[in-house]
Order: structure tokens, then C-alpha cells, then sequence
């Protein structure tokens, strides 16, 4: 990696000042305002200059009609001028020291005409001439809380340690909703459009050197210099987690990117071939990134694939057994002893002591379930645990009993170094959403991962327990 | 099929009096109260007995201490009683007329005890005997809306087209809480547990005779008779859609189900088999399930595989193309002609004129949205319409906007003879929960099918498809 590229990049995420061009000034509704919302609510430090040529002011901060009119000299501008004034807004910020633009504008080579094309092309070539860094056109830019940079107002305002790269803005947000009330945070989200500059290599690099992230996102629907990224990709995975999701991959997928970015895509195949031969994970959707992003975040690494399901439903035990098996993952038989352990003080009639364990008639007896958790979590052939639960059947009432046993199964499995996942089913209804929530909130307050489906917590355990076993070049213990 | 075994099934889904032996006295919240909560909340019309060796009243009902008390004859049992009494129960039904028992009580074979093995085969050995049919035991039993039957009281009061033979409760429940706020409602459900006489051959048998029956679910965990069912299937499969989930498939899902209803599994690429040469649908999960029942019981089939996306992302839109291409639908791009004429009144820029539809910058203008829906409802490559929108960026006051958009799609894609279909996110926050919520009844009333992700539309689409191929023995035709 080239550390001038990572020192060029500094400005986008660290500006000393910034100036957003063609911010609206009537209308405070209009999507040209998403930026300075944005850099208002997270209270950016830095100068912010508008720019307008109708002038004027916005909630007291002068609107200049001009851009060379700003007395100092600026570091970094998100401009939302329309795709044509995009050039002459290079040319005046060579008289101010600007180190890079953000155009956010669409109306590119992404249109397909070949007025935008050329347009694009003639960003590119001043980016080159003037020096000046150019991210985008056709994105949201840069969301970074340390430095309290957001394209978008309610993103949360505590930083973490997931990077994000992502080629389309649209896909950068809904990661980052996705995500959000389960517990991640991010350190740089970087919606870089259709990189007539800037492009995925570049941020990689700076994301690979960044202190602030261990986990790295990256969506992309085409690449600019393949070289460079399979390069750049197998250097940065020597150093972080990295998950990989390709977008246009399909023949109308591909369609559709080139529509979207301007993008080439590849088929699904040579991607996949990439990501194994570069050390990185291969996901196939948002969902599955997220996932993915929250057992790496939140999973400590368990040694085996080895699994105790503990949760309610005779029927659904059946089900889940099948999509973990299914998955490379193994869920052993109950051994006699710890079967007779628990018989003890649990009927056997409609508890079904196995492997699921299903506690369905007595989960409101917070001690007998607690004694079984801490049988199942002391059980040696076991390398981590799922509980799970459907919270249809309890009153909002029993939500402090629900969260009391939250408490004690976090508790030993941690004695017992077995990491633990909750998997929980949401529901439409607002009534039963509330108490998914709540209890949501409290696993995410633990750093618990938290899963949606069955599905959903197999499929990413796997990704997750396969990318370390293909790091450490063999499957991961089961002894 | 046995038109006596048909009509010994009559009494379980039409008695003419229902006795529940075993219901708890002392205890509203006792789980044998289940039954009596849902025949009063459905307002059975019949005689409704009640035995336990107590005595008393419940509600106002006498409750006779032994079964041979109750005066008058009785046509259908519901047991709660212990394992150890059910074969008591059986002699004593002789003397009253019974025609059928359910037993719902577990600590049978499915215990894997000895004990257990025993009882239930006294149970079928009784049956075989007395000529009482036998449900059961450990399971839930019958929900008949028509007959005022529930074994929850929760459950919908108004019957539906599908039919669900379930040997799971759990799982049966579930189902009908998934897609019931999908606007799926019930002929029949039936959960019949370890079926040490009736099994899941009888009941299809039954379903495939029920002329309020039209398409039918099946969930089984093991077979009593291969050869048999294989048949009943073939036959079944003539007369009425249906779809399979096979639980215990994997070496630790049969455990499970050994543990769950004693029942001996195969593997999943029998079962694949089986349900190819039966002519049916096989699906993997209850999720899967749901969505299958969503498309056959509210799509009209469409001419063939192609699909117009519409909707708000430019990002999704390439995700969600793949998402269908991948599953063998086909998202064909938009002639420029259409292209042009959508142009006409909305700016390219930020709007993908192409397939998908993006339309994330003027979707609160309704008439260019409805316009735009116009033009593509008559494209003559296309066969379906998947509209997709995510209400999180909605306010709760646009909601009126949503559906009035909701209104005008649906007249435009019928009055096109286009199938259309939704797919909305969901949200796990109350408040956005409450929109959607809203929103999905709207949908629901109007009798659309709904999802909640791209890749189960997309999935359960293709599945409906192809099994229409198959009975078709040709692709849809798509000219």
C-alpha cells in the first residue's frame, strides 16, 4: 500500500474545513440538504461554508453566491451542483486549496448517454491535472462519527470497528439501519459511486492502515483496475476480517450496475474464486452481510462446530437441527448422564432432553432452565451454544423475568467459555414488536449476537467458522 | 382412497359432541385448559362435556368425575389425561358411543423409553380392537374453523382454502401465526403427533376429499407406511396443490425427530425424489413454507418467468435482479421506446430507467408513479410485477399517500392482466413496525401476495413456477 494514497484520502475523512456547493437555500426538505443536516446534527468542529448562487442564509450560516467568494481556503466540499457544473466547480477549487470533492449528483456515465459519459470523463481528467481527489460522481460519500461526518442525520452517532466501502449509497444506509439495533458501529462508511477517482483499491488501502477498524465491508458492483484490487485485497485481509458482497452478478444484475454505477460485473463464479485465493469472505446479499458482520463483531472464535440448542418448541427443534446440520455444522446427542443430570428436577414428559433442548413447558421457571444452561454449558463436546426464543407467548408483564434469564445464561456460558447466540423470531405485529425490542436491546447491551432466523445465525456461523478454519489451513478442533 | 376411512375421519373435524377428559379444575392457567379456552372462544354449537376424577365446575359447566358419568353419548374425546390412563380412557369411550379420541398428552414412545414404547402400543392395539379411531398421542390435534374447533383461541375464526397436516403442534401453530397476517386462512390443521393409528396417509386422503379444501401443507417427520403414503400422495397430487416439509433430514434433525414423535427419517435426497415423482412441492423450511402458501393461494399464475422490479434503490435494484436471476426468474431489460415515454415526465437522473424501475426521487409524486406503473403493466415482455418499497423513510402521516399508490397499482396491473406481487421491509422498531403493519393490511385486503424479502419472493416464485412446470411438462411459455 502507498502511504501518499492514504495521505490524499486523509481530507475526505479528517477535512480541517468544509464548503457544500449547490445546498439548496429555500427548501429545507430538499435532498440537498441531507449533508448539512447531517454535518449539523453530529456537530461537525470544523469551518462550514455554504455555496449558492442565490445567496443568501441557512439557520444564521451565510450562503455564498460563489464559491471563490469564501474569505479561507477549504479542505474538503460535497457538492450536489447538477452533473454539468460539476467541472467548473474542479477548476474554482484550485484557487482554494481544496484537497478533495464529493459529487454527490448522479446524471453520469450511469444514464448511459454519452453526454454523462463524457462528463464523468472530464471529472477524471481534471482530478488528474489539478491534483484534486475526486470521490464519486453518484454517491453519499463519506459517514465517519470520530470525526462527526454523516450523509445522514439519524445514523448513530458513536463510532465502532466495521469499515464500510460500498459502491452504492442506497445499499451504504440500509447496511447501516440493518445493522444498527444489532449492536454495530462503524468507524468509515464510504458510499464512492461510480469512481472516476477514487475507486474501492483506494479506500481498502486507507481502510487496511486505519487504526479504528478491525472488520471491513465491501460492496461492489465493478472493479476499475482488477490487478490492483486482488493485490490490495490479499494484503489487507493479512490484517483484518474482511467480507465481500458483489452486486451484478447475474446477467440482469450486471444490467442493472451498469445502470446504477456505470459498473462491469463479473460472473458469480470468479468472484468466488477471488475471494477464496485473497483470504476473504464471500457473501450474496445484505442479509447475509449483516449476519456475517455481527458473529464476526460479537461471536468470540468457538473452537469447533459443535452446537447446544436450547429453546422452546418440540417441532422447531426438529427444523433447526436440520438447518445446522445442513450448514457443516453438528449438533451432538445429549450424552445419558447430563440427561439424567437434568431429569432430575425436569420432567421428561414434553421436555425433550436431547440435543435441542427443548424447555417449552417450563420456561417461566427461570431456576430449572438456569440449572440446565449450566449442565449444557459445562457439557464437553459442545463448542458454543444458541438459545433461542419466540416471545409470542409472554405477557409484556414477563419481560423482567425473560431479561433475568438473559442475565444468567450470559453468565455461565461465559464461566464456561462457550460462546453464546441468541437467535430470536421477530413479528409484524407492533404489540409483539415491542417486546422483541426491548429484549433486543438488552442482548445488544451484552454484546450478544443476535440473529433473526435459524437460517440466518447458521449460514453466518458457518461463513464465519469457515473463514477461520481456511486461515488456519484446517478444520477448527472438535476435540 | 377409502371412502370408510374418509368417513371414519368425520367425527374428528364435525362432532356432533366433544368430551374433554383430563381438563384441570382448580387451574385457569393450567396447559389441559388449552382446549376448553378455544371451543368456548369459537363458540362450539355442540354438547361440551367435561371429566376430571375431581369434579366441580368450570364456567358454569358441570365437570363429571368419571368418564362413564356423562349421561348422554359422546362422539369425539379430546384427552389430557396422564400416558398412564390412556389406555383406561379407550375401554371406557366403548361404553359411550365414542367414535374417535385425541390424545394430546406426551411421555410416550417419543420419551425413548421403554414405558413409553409400551403404553402407545396398547394405544393402537386398543384402537385396532374397539374400532375408536386414535389422534395422537402428543399432539395438538384439530383446528376447524367451519366446525368451531381450535386448540388455540387465538386462531383466525374465519376458514380459508389450505389445509395443514402437521405432526408437529409447534410447528402447526407457527405456520398459522406466519402467514395468518399474510391473509392465508384454514379449511383444516391437523397435528397428529406420534400417529400410533391415524397418520399423515389418512389425512391426506381426507384433505384431498375436502371440498373445502384447496391447496394443502404437510409437515412430517416420519412415515408409518412408505408405500402407502407414496400413493396417497400421487392421487392427492391430482386433485390439489400441495407442498411438503420433511423435518430430520440430517443425522441430527432425525434424532431430534426420534425425540420429538418417535418417528424414523430419511434422507434429504429421498425425499427430493419422492415429491418430483409425486408431482408436488418440496420445501425446506417453515419460512419457505409460508411463503409457497402465500404465492399459490394469492399469485395468479403467471405466462411465464419474467419480471418488471419496481421500486425505490438504486443499490437494491441490483441486488434484488440478482436475487431473481439466480433463482431462474428473468429480469428483462426496458426498451428504449418505454424508456423514452417514461422520460417523458420524469428526469433520468437519480430514477433507472431500466429493469428494476428505481423511482427513490419522485415516489411521493403518485401520478408519475402510477404512469410509470401504467406503461409497464402493458409491456408485453414482462409476465409479473414485484413492486418493493421500504416504509422506513415514510412518515406515519404519508401512510394515506402509500395507499392510494397501493390502489392505483393494483387497478393498473389488473386491469393488464399482469400478476403483481409486494415485497415490503420489515423493521424491528415499534414505530416503523406500526407502518408496515398498516401497510400489510392493506395488501392483504386486496388479496395481494406479500413478502418480506427479495430472495423469498423470489424463491418461493420460482418454486410455484416450476412446479406448474412440471405438471406442465414444458417451461411457461414466455412469447
Amino acid at each position: 500500500m502507498s502511504h501518499g494514497s492514504n495521505a490524499s484520502l486523509q481530507p475526505l475523512f479528517y477535512p480541517s474545513s468544509i464548503a457544500l456547493a449547490g445546498v439548496t437555500v429555500g427548501n429545507p426538505e430538499h435532498w440537498t440538504r441531507t449533508f448539512l443536516d447531517g454535518l449539523l446534527e453530529f456537530q461537525f468542529e470544523g469551518p462550514l461554508y455554504l455555496v449558492n448562487p442565490r445567496g443568501g442564509e441557512i439557520g444564521g450560516i451565510k450562503v455564498y453566491r460563489r464559491f471563490t467568494d469564501i474569505p479561507q481556503d477549504v479542505d474538503y466540499v460535497i457538492s450536489t451542483v447538477p452533473a454539468k457544473a460539476a467541472p467548473g466547480l474542479i477548476e474554482e477549487c484550485t484557487h482554494k486549496g481544496v484537497k478533495a470533492v464529493h459529487f454527490c449528483t448522479a446524471g453520469f456515465s450511469e444514464t448511459g448517454e454519452q453526454e454523462g459519459a463524457r462528463l464523468e470523463a472530464q471529472l477524471a481528467d481534471l482530478s488528474r491535472k489539478t491534483g484534486i481527489r475526486v470521490l464519486g460522481p453518484n454517491c453519499m460519500g463519506i459517514y465517519c462519527p470520530e470525526s462527526r461526518m454523516s450523509f445522514n442525520a439519524d445514523f448513530p452517532k458513536e463510532g465502532g470497528t466495521v469499515g464500510f466501502i460500498s459502491q452504492s449509497g442506497g445499499n451504504a444506509g440500509d447496511l447501516i439501519n440493518r445493522v444498527m439495533s444489532r449492536g454495530i458501529r462503524f468507524s468509515k462508511v464510504i458510499s464512492y459511486g461510480n469512481a472516476c477517482d477514487l475507486n474501492e483499491s483506494d479506500f481498502l488501502e486507507y481502510l487496511a492502515a486505519d487504526p479504528q477498524t478491525e472488520i471491513i465491508g465491501l460492496y461492489v458492483e465493478g472493479i476499475k483496475d482488477g490487478r490492483r484490487f486482488r493485490q490490495t485485497l490479499r494484503r489487507a485481509a493479512k490484517k483484518k476480517d474482511i467480507i465481500l458482497l458483489k452486486g451484478g452478478t447475474t446477467e440482469g444484475g450486471a444490467r442493472a450496475a451498469a445502470g446504477h454505477t456505470g459498473a462491469l460485473a463479473g460472473s458469480e463464479v470468479i468472484w468466488d474464486s477471488l475471494c477464496k485465493h485473497a483470504g476473504i469472505m464471500h457473501v450474496h446479499s445484505l442479509e447475509e452481510l449483516a449476519d456475517s458482520l455481527v458473529t464476526l463483531r460479537f461471536m468470540p472464535t468457538p473452537r469447533g462446530r459443535r452446537v447446544a440448542l436450547i429453546g422452546a418448541g418440540g417441532g422447531s427443534s426438529v427444523l433447526i437441527t436440520d438447518e445446522f446440520e445442513r450448514r457443516g455444522l453438528r449438533v451432538p446427542p445429549l450424552p445419558r448422564e447430563l440427561r439424567d443430570l437434568i431429569g432430575e428436577f425436569t420432567p421428561l414428559a414434553g421436555n425433550i432432553l436431547r440435543n435441542p433442548i427443548d424447555y417449552s413447558q417450563n420456561w417461566k421457571e427461570p431456576e430449572k432452565l438456569l440449572r440446565t444452561v449450566r449442565i449444557i454449558s459445562q457439557w464437553e463436546e459442545i463448542d458454543f451454544i444458541i438459545w433461542f426464543l419466540d416471545l409470542a407467548w409472554a405477557e409484556l408483564s414477563e419481560m423482567d423475568l425473560i431479561h433475568e434469564i438473559v442475565n444468567g445464561i450470559l453468565t455461565q456460558s461465559r464461566a464456561a467459555s462457550k460462546p453464546i447466540a441468541i437467535v430470536v423470531r421477530t413479528h409484524i405485529s407492533p404489540e409483539q414488536a415491542k417486546k422483541v425490542y426491548s429484549f433486543i436491546q438488552q442482548c445488544v447491551s451484552f454484546e450478544l449476537p443476535i440473529y433473526y432466523s435459524f437460517a440466518s445465525a447458521a449460514n453466518a456461523i458457518n461463513l464465519v467458522l469457515s473463514h477461520h478454519e481456511r486461515r488456519l489451513g484446517k478444520p477448527l478442533s472438535e476435540a
